[in-house]
């Protein structure tokens, strides 16, 4: 991992430094900060900054910081959409406001893809529950919801519908034909959401009526923002929800809660970073990635990459060790000083097989046999051609059974 | 107010170094940073933490700093809820929770007093619209719940009673009658909530069944943590709720989304800091507020301090000015650098009188002459001096109609 950040903090280790060990791979988990992220929030909790609400100096100061934040989303997603941004504790939230928020009054049909993340699906079970009709729409080999399928349930439905169809997947990095399912939502009245948490920063997504979809939701700690951020952005026209948390008069009213200041302050900052340099940040994860991947495919041609015929993010690959149990590659890859994972951080610790890769078809023992690689701009070629050596021999050796 | 920070970071600005004229009578909204504060904020930017849910070492670290910071809660209290702290983005998330998870399943009649912060009292209204039964109990004219009347609407109740009534008040500073409440809650097999983000740090309360609350919810940033920490702290006797917001595993179960390690590690360091001193600091800003208090009393006899009688938390000063429109009285101050307040911060930008204010008997005019000071261990003698005299001819001035 090339050196985090030259602060001038000497009074704290940082650990990301250049002869650290550690190698992240992990980066669809969490992104470490980079040097002006971890500036812009030091900067916003030394600069007498208080409580967003307050009418006084401190709450100016404060204001100030929550809106440059809110105009830093809207640019990076290269939009005008200057009043429809919420900022949030993170996705997850942000998917169970859009979808409770949506789902009722009046009554929507939910569809939902089976690959969605866990904030999505388990949502969509809780509705379920209280009454809501739910229809899980599957995906095909390579990952890709199956359109058909979202028509004929679009047509087939009582009420009007309301799609959550993630822009891409956390796990495979495959991206969703966004456009048609906007197409889709427009010709039948429903609503499309879509999960953006590992695109935002990553592809553009165009939002708005027919075009993209109505709503997104994001999160900032996988595009090198501090964890505990995250925002709904409405594409324009009026999507209006109730409020999931209620109480003070923050966010318009549409999110109650004192905004945290410092970790928007590293939102902006972390935004503001990436769109200064969109197109070779894409262009140098891309080709982290790629270095990775081929070089894997190479040397242990019995590996298979799940999800390579689709479209993907440009950082992210799933690859199947054929034979090999991934839990364990992933352990000895960490003993090694490597981080990747199976499945989502946030399903990481279940023993379950990933439902995204079942969904595409894979059985449990391949699902098992699957690891996640991400990428981010702070990784090196160094690191991937480590990182490849120590992989191929991890695999050899669980594959060897030795 | 006192130098913020030694830290060795000379990038940034210290906007509250020992010259900048800022003086924070608003801790009560927002109580900035302290050193220690900010440096664990960047010691777990730079530490290699990553998200608390990953397996590998990155994960290790990060789930170490969130496990911590539980310690540092639970050390704070004085407690031993080892199983009982669920972190959340605030206290107003948390309260949302609690009083949405425990309103029903099986039903409850809610009871919340009239001066609970609009957190609590927005979810009481929400909770009605859906079927809840919810009665508001008064206040004296001192600000302290009504307990004959808590205990009449217990009696009447045909279901179960849940009770949400703060352990202080935010506007006033007054502290309610928590054992004898908890005492009805055992008797009427209620159970009882208290929002204590006022009083986490400042009043010790005990938690179970008959002696406390047997659940209280808090929030970071009016401890000097940076805002976006709350949490919800279970006293003992298994209190079951359904989570707000689910996904992932993260908290067993109880609230879905990847912890913010950075703010938790700030939270460890303000429980820990505040730990080590309670006493002391407890000692520090009641004679902070007791000579801001009597200062203003001695010099200007016709003011009136709202909730004299009852006991106040420490470092709360809820005064009125009678003549004087407040709003002018906190602008006027704002522009001399001394931050003050109407009312709660979250509700401070509508120009309606203080609800707590008017539930304890003043007039519409009465509740609008009134300020709200709130001070902090890092106040000094001098500010206090300083702001007193400025405090003094502003509201003169304004008096007098010039």
């Amino acid at each position: 991992m090339a050196p985090l950040a030259e602060t001038s903090c000497d009074s704290t280790s940082l650990a990301f430094s250049a002869d650290h060990s550690v190698i992240n791979l992990d980066a669809n988990a969490n992104a470490a900060p980079t040097a002006m992220v971890l500036s812009a929030v030091v900067e916003a909790m030394t600069s007498g900054a208080g409580n967003p609400s307050s009418g006084h100096l401190a709450g100016d100061l404060a204001r100030a910081i929550v809106e440059r934040a809110r105009d830093a989303v809207i640019g990076l997603l290269g939009g005008a959409y200057e009043d429809g941004v919420v900022f949030t504790s993170g996705c997850t939230e942000a998917n169970n406001t859009v979808l409770r928020g949506l789902a009722s009054h009046p009554a929507r049909t939910l569809f939902v893809s089976a690959v969605e993340h866990a904030s999505v699906l388990k949502v969509a079970q809780r509705l379920e529950v209280e009454g809501t009709e739910v229809r899980v729409v599957p995906v095909d080999a390579g990952g890709i919801v199956d359109l058909i399928e979202l028509e004929v349930g679009l047509q087939d439905s009582r009420d009007r519908g309301l799609i959550s169809i993630q822009t891409a997947n956390s796990e495979t990095g495959v991206i969703q034909p966004i456009a048609a399912i906007a197409d889709l939502a427009r010709r039948y009245g429903a609503i499309f959401h879509a999960d953006a948490a590992q695109s935002f920063g990553k592809i553009r997504t165009v939002l708005g009526r027919g075009h993209g979809p109505d709503v997104i939701t994001l999160s900032g700690h996988k595009l090198h923002a501090p964890a505990g951020t995250g925002a709904i952005v409405n594409g324009g026209a009026a999507i209006e929800y109730a409020p999931l948390i209620v109480g003070g008069d923050q966010e318009h009213g549409r999110r109650a809660g004192t905004q945290s200041v410092p970790l928007l302050a590293g939102l902006a900052a972390a935004c503001k970073q990436r769109a200064s340099a969109l197109d070779a940040d894409v262009a140098t994860m891309s080709t982290l990635r790629d270095r990775l991947e081929s070089s894997i495919r190479t040397l242990l041609p019995w590996t298979v990459v799940n999800g390579a015929g689709a479209p993907r993010l440009p950082n992210a690959s799933n690859i199947r060790f054929v034979g090999v149990d991934g839990m364990a590659l992933v352990a000895n890859l960490d003993a090694e000083g490597i981080l990747a994972s199976q499945g989502s951080a946030c399903s990481s610790r279940r023993p379950e097989p990933s439902h995204v890769l079942t969904a595409m078809g894979l059985s449990e023992a391949e699902a098992f046999s699957s690891v996640r690689f991400s990428v981010s701009p702070l990784n090196t070629h160094q690191e991937i051609d480590q990182a490849v050596q120590i992989i191929v021999a991890a695999a050899s050796r669980l594959r060897g059974g030795l």
